[in-house]
């Protein structure tokens, strides 16, 4: 079964991994480098969203909540509905402070920033 | 914050992915291959676990719920609270065949075989 949209629901976290992102724009903003597990409540807590990997170290990755991810089949890459100005302010973490307090600081300052309803109570 | 067991609750998938995974007598069973996410839920569907990898193509995956795995820090690893024989008799598939239905097959399989109760509805 598809989404109505002809999505497949089911995704395997390597092939997630790699793929670009791009804005409502259609620029290319980055690239999933990696997706924060939660061990306790069986939850995809957020995309860990890289920007061009340029930086090397030092490197500052987004947290986008899973569900703003909406992949496009026509680009082979995922679209968020935010703007290039939207992203440039969002909150933005080295590797560490991704899994500071749990991943919990980064999660929740970006599911309030792209006001996006939370999976946890 | 951790969980009761000094667990941290935040995991990236790709340090999940690579694991070793040990039955209830301390044997290693295998090791994380993937871990499949769903789109649509928000939820993580199961681990995929393979087993050893030393049949090559056609190996077969097994899909653990995400749950029933336990990090062992003093092992490096995962348990999962299943005897050899359990996991000889689980339900086993090609990596096609786990994404079969959206992944619905064999996680339904799986949930019930190890009789881990559902997080659909």
């Amino acid at each position: 079964m598809s989404t109505p949209a002809g999505h497949t629901s089911a995704i395997a976290a390597s092939r997630v991994i790699g793929t670009a992102v791009y804005n409502t724009a259609g620029d290319n903003v980055g690239t999933i480098h990696d997706v924060m597990l939660d061990k306790l409540s069986n939850n995809i807590m957020f995309a860990v969203v890289s920007f061009g990997g340029f930086l090397g170290i030092g490197e500052k990755y987004h947290a986008i909540p899973w569900g703003s991810l909406d992949y496009e089949k026509s680009r082979g890459g995922y679209i968020v509905p935010y703007s290039k100005d939207q992203l440039e302010a969002a909150p933005a973490y080295s590797v560490e402070e991704l899994t500071r307090e749990d991943g919990r600081t980064a999660r929740d300052a970006s599911y309030d920033y792209y006001k996006v309803d939370p999976y946890w109570s």
